[in-house]
């Protein structure tokens, strides 16, 4: 599985007031830590407002650069921001994230996606708004799909999103989403999927082994990536250990080193 | 998912020692501890001799009944064993563990499962030998369930093991496995599947990170019971996260309790 590393978000206030006051250490601590960790995509969120964003983002990605040749998952709703972002990358696939099925978040992004030929995080969402049923996501993978056609991005380069929320406010909404992973993985070739952990758990306690036990089904449907804390305890290692367990793993070989390493701590 | 207990198994040297010896403290205690971690069943393994199985599966069935009302998995493939341990049982259906679909053991605990109207354990597996495919295992519940329809024993007190074994000598038995429960459950209803944990690390470091892992796939792909460790760390913690998860508890009152009890340490 792809972990796209998702700690440098500045909806979370400890990396916004690094941005804002420009403290370099902490978001190039972060980057590093998560890419040490296995992160294999490090996400940059810049959400700080809608005048500042494009040199925040600027900024964060400089510092992201200084520490890891990793791709960046360039993280806004912000199209100027997204193109500063993605002409600031570098060499490697970046991932544009994020496009939904809504008609103006489309036209704004996917031309982008195009011209920097980007992996892109497509959100199972349309105009209609949050899907409560596995329909209404698939109904908007064909809108973004029929969209990538059309602006020549590549199928095999949109990773679908099923939007995964906290089991406390709909119980069905992880198993949802697990059985959107298969259908999309059955029915619609060469597509991938990625999810985000941190929702799931949301209004419970013992957060992380929920977090854990979910991680796991999410291998298990044969999701392409996840966007995750590498650094929550726990997460990498029943990643490693649910490959092991699924003959995505030669040999357990990533397995066995990874226990050598000190890494299933 | 119905817990089956499996400490109380004369092939682990501590409890064959202490059954030797007759000494009971040892037994009732797993007895207690067991069913107070949370097993629903407590498996009896007496696999101590031919010459000595019956009276050491008595013994054991009066220590276990000393403790707790728990129904009981008699666990011997000694007929006469079996006899005298469900007719010791008492209220409660008991567990038949087990037969398979050879021959003989069929034709041994058929008769016995049908008289005493318990659960069965069956092992997917016939006088062809260790199943190495999905069809081979399904091919041996053709035959358990045939003899089963013969003998008057309900198809709904069936529970099959897919026969999980480890994953360092054969990749994708894991996955095999929770394939044959997926495929029991949609096509044998009203089958009940089984497995097994101990097994599926065996041979690899950190076994407890991977039993946690699996014994989560197992919830997810629907199996109705388990043959697990209750004590083992995490595990029963993973079984609760998994149906909270899976809208198998309903607003995850079970989780929420088992939190405030310290259950999920």
């Amino acid at each position: 599985m792809l972990v796209v590393a998702e700690r440098l978000n500045c909806t979370r206030k400890r990396i916004r007031a690094a941005v804002t006051e420009r403290d370099a250490a902490v978001i190039q601590n972060e980057a590093r830590s998560q890419a040490e960790a296995g992160g294999d995509v490090i996400d940059v969120n810049s959400a700080t407002g809608v005048d500042t964003e494009v040199d925040d983002m600027k900024w964060m990605i400089e510092q992201v650069r200084a520490m890891t040749d990793k791709p960046i998952s360039v993280d806004t709703t912000h199209a100027e921001a997204m193109r500063a972002g993605l002409e600031l990358h570098g060499p490697g696939q970046a991932m544009l994230n994020s496009v939904t099925g809504e008609r103006d978040r489309l036209a704004a992004m996917m031309p982008l996606a195009a011209e920097f030929q980007t992996r892109v995080v497509a959100l199972a969402m349309d105009d209609s708004g949050m899907p409560e049923t596995i329909d209404a996501r698939l109904a908007a993978v064909e809108t973004i799909v029929a969209e990538a056609d059309k602006r020549g991005v590549k199928r095999e380069n949109l990773y679908i999103d099923p939007l995964i929320r906290p089991v406390s406010t709909n119980p069905t909404h992880p198993s949802d989403c697990l059985e959107t992973v298969r259908r999309i993985k059955a029915e619609f070739a060469p597509l991938k999927t990625i999810g985000g952990l941190s929702n799931v758990s949301f209004g419970l306690p013992r957060r992380n082994l929920l977090n854990r036990v979910f991680v796991a089904f999410m291998v298990e449907a044969g999701i392409d990536a996840g966007i995750i804390d590498p650094l929550e305890p726990g997460v990498m290692a029943t990643i490693c250990a649910a490959e092991a367990l699924l003959n995505r793993d030669e040999f357990c070989m990533r397995y066995i080193t990874a226990e050598r390493d000190g890494r299933l701590e």
